[in-house]
């Protein structure tokens, strides 16, 4: 099996200042396409122990794959180290550098001198174009060894990694290996898990069980000759999974429930829109993530007062005097509100306590989403059963869009 | 000054099932106490692998602190291999036995023989109790080198390095290490280095600085006998930094813009509203990240729509039709509209080009902030030059609160 290294770049990181989710990320995707990481390091911006590590990571694995230390300030050395130890010369690609001086003339900033360091690649490297920043990806490859240096900034990375890296090492490793992602949301990992226990013990296809922010999916991958014969043995299976799963799964292969959602409202013309009040825009901004987002969505009001909540929705003072802002009866009539005022087919609302201060009938994880459709107007009582405000608005936006997309399909 | 190495122990982390929040929890503690780690490396249960890693970690650093594989399974190995690089022996340990059982009695469970592996301690070494869990933490101190071994789960880990490893360290170690972060927004990194790259060249306090999501900052860190020492050493590189960054400071020591916005906002018992087009609730949903945001901040309107442009915020259709939803014009007239629905002092608008689709007038990137307060109604250009959807929508929604941040100030 092909074995890999990864070295992450940066003091911030031995500081502490930035969580390495790189490693993470990088780690799962190899190991999806058959590639095994033995060994992680982190090491600042000096140059001796980087040169160290490098020479380490390429004596014990056939591939390394270094982030971060690719920006224009004199304290990012990845390139130059990396090439000094394995021999390379650098050379400046005019390409790239045209490339650069462009973004930044696109914002009408002059190019700071010290950005052309970014356009020096090395004589007889691989060069991965950056869609999102200034520095390029690059491989280097020597004596059956090849370092592979990509930016510090996960979107950046990321984005380079599926669209320029992965073929890469697909070229370079033989068979094929295809990957499709089960979402779900409401049932919690370990119950999920439970259903398909069995399941998880395939060696080929692999079903891996993760969670994250209050959904769980199981990714499918299976390794062949073909994709058309990996997609043949992943069939079966997620047709298992289905079946066991069932109104669990938002999606197979979608990026997330905003995207489910926002595929089922455009495949049946439909409008959504939105009141929010604890949520405070985090609704709309996820739905928005969508490209083509403005097909099915107008308007989402954020009501972070009573007085809005009445002005704008309706909302009646003697409902919130008599069961308060953050009640069944508050979120019924938002969702009404909204509806009447964007026209939309379906109106989600949200009212709820993100924390850090609840009370004890009224907790921080406490929400009520109210909904209106074609057929009704509900609220239902939602409790995260945490005291983490930024998780609650999370998971309450996701049931919201959940209970959107629901409705939705009844159309 | 004391150096140390993080080895975090687990085939989960090379995986990439799990992320490795022990490693940035544990650097960022040991830098504030004045202790500076050199490398972290992350290693499967391999006995020779692991072996390997902690010799070298003990040949460069004055301390190894590890973390995971302290567990009652086979594969928890950290112990016993570091214990025969550094030539101790392990003896049971009748007290940490008891706990032991008396933990599972707790819960009425009969102890598993397994676990009886975790009473075993190093013969000379220094043990720390372990609250949350069976495992108890470990020192072993041999020719001035220390070995700390710690539980993974991090909410043992964190509890066990507060109660037991920070009076541990600092009865060893002297010395003080103060920082402060100076955020800015509107200045690249590269340009923000160049105008104070002398600073950057300082041995104590250090200057080093870091980019993100459009914004770029600067971290300036002391080392003295004390606390005041170092924050004597830190006053007069901030009012340099001070000097020559200027208006691009948002804040010193402070979490983010919103923050910045939100504190200014109450200081002066001023209220803030938006009208959002291509962010889209983004604004909204970051200043009310900010807990107490609510005594600022009642009501944002998200129109996605010509329509709901004109219903809601009263921009005339007249502007629509001449200038387009992208326009100054346009931007101005939702600032007004969203500052006479909501009564708040300051109003901010939004409306521009996410992308992924622009036209060659109006690229992705573009976006117009209008601003509505006590003295003016304005609105101004804003390019990201970027073809990222929500990298536009961050920096665009990050430029608005800025643009309420500079309003409020002038009250």
């Amino acid at each position: 099996m092909v074995s890999c290294e990864i070295i992450s770049v940066g003091t911030e990181l031995l500081l502490g200042d930035i969580l390495d989710t790189n490693a993470q990320y990088l780690s799962r995707e190899l190991a999806a396409l058959g590639i095994s990481v033995l060994h992680r390091s982190t090491v600042g911006d000096n140059p001796v122990r980087l040169a160290e590590e490098i020479t380490a990571a390429l004596s014990r694995s056939d591939y390394v794959i270094l982030t971060g230390g690719l920006g224009p300030t004199a304290d990012d050395i990845t390139k130059e180290v990396c090439c000094s130890v394995m021999g390379f010369s650098l050379e400046t690609d005019q390409n790239i550098l045209a490339d650069i001086s462009a973004f930044f003339k696109a914002k009408n900033i002059p190019m700071p001198q010290s950005n052309a360091k970014q356009a020096l690649v090395p004589v007889g490297g691989t060069v991965f174009h950056n869609d999102n920043g200034t520095a390029p990806g690059i491989a280097m490859e020597k004596d059956g060894k090849c370092a592979i240096l990509l930016p510090g900034p996960p979107r950046e990375m990321t984005a380079m990694f599926q669209s320029a890296v992965v073929p890469f090492l697909k070229k370079k490793n033989r068979g094929a290996i295809i990957s499709h992602t089960v979402r779900t949301y409401g049932i919690g990992e370990s119950a999920m898990a439970e259903k398909v226990s069995d399941l998880l013990e395939n060696d080929n296809p692999t079903v891996a069980p993760y969670a994250k922010d209050g959904e769980a999916l199981l990714r499918v991958t299976a390794f062949a000759e073909t994709e058309d014969d990996a997609e043949k043995m992943i069939l079966p299976v997620l047709e298992e999974i289905n079946k066991r799963l069932g109104d669990y799964i938002y999606g197979t292969d979608v990026d997330s429930i905003q995207q489910a959602l926002v595929n089922e409202l455009r495949a049946k013309h439909l409008h959504v829109a939105f009141a929010e009040s604890c949520t405070a825009g985090f609704i709309s901004k996820r739905l928005t993530e969508v490209p083509g987002a403005s097909e099915v969505f107008d308007c989402s009001i954020v009501s972070y007062s009573n007085e809005i909540k009445s002005k704008l929705l309706n909302v009646k003072e003697e409902t919130l005097a008599e069961y308060g802002a953050v009640s069944e009866q508050t979120a019924r009539e938002m969702a009404i509100g909204v509806r009447e005022v964007s026209g939309a087919d379906i109106a989600v609302s949200v009212t709820g306590i993100a924390g850090p201060d609840g009370t004890d009938t009224k907790p921080a994880g406490l929400a009520f989403i109210g909904i209106a459709d074609k057929d009704s107007v509900r609220a239902i009582e939602f409790k995260t059963g945490r005291n983490d405000r930024e998780y609650n608005r999370y998971v309450t936006a996701s049931k919201a869009l959940k209970t959107a997309l629901d409705s939705a399909k009844k159309y």
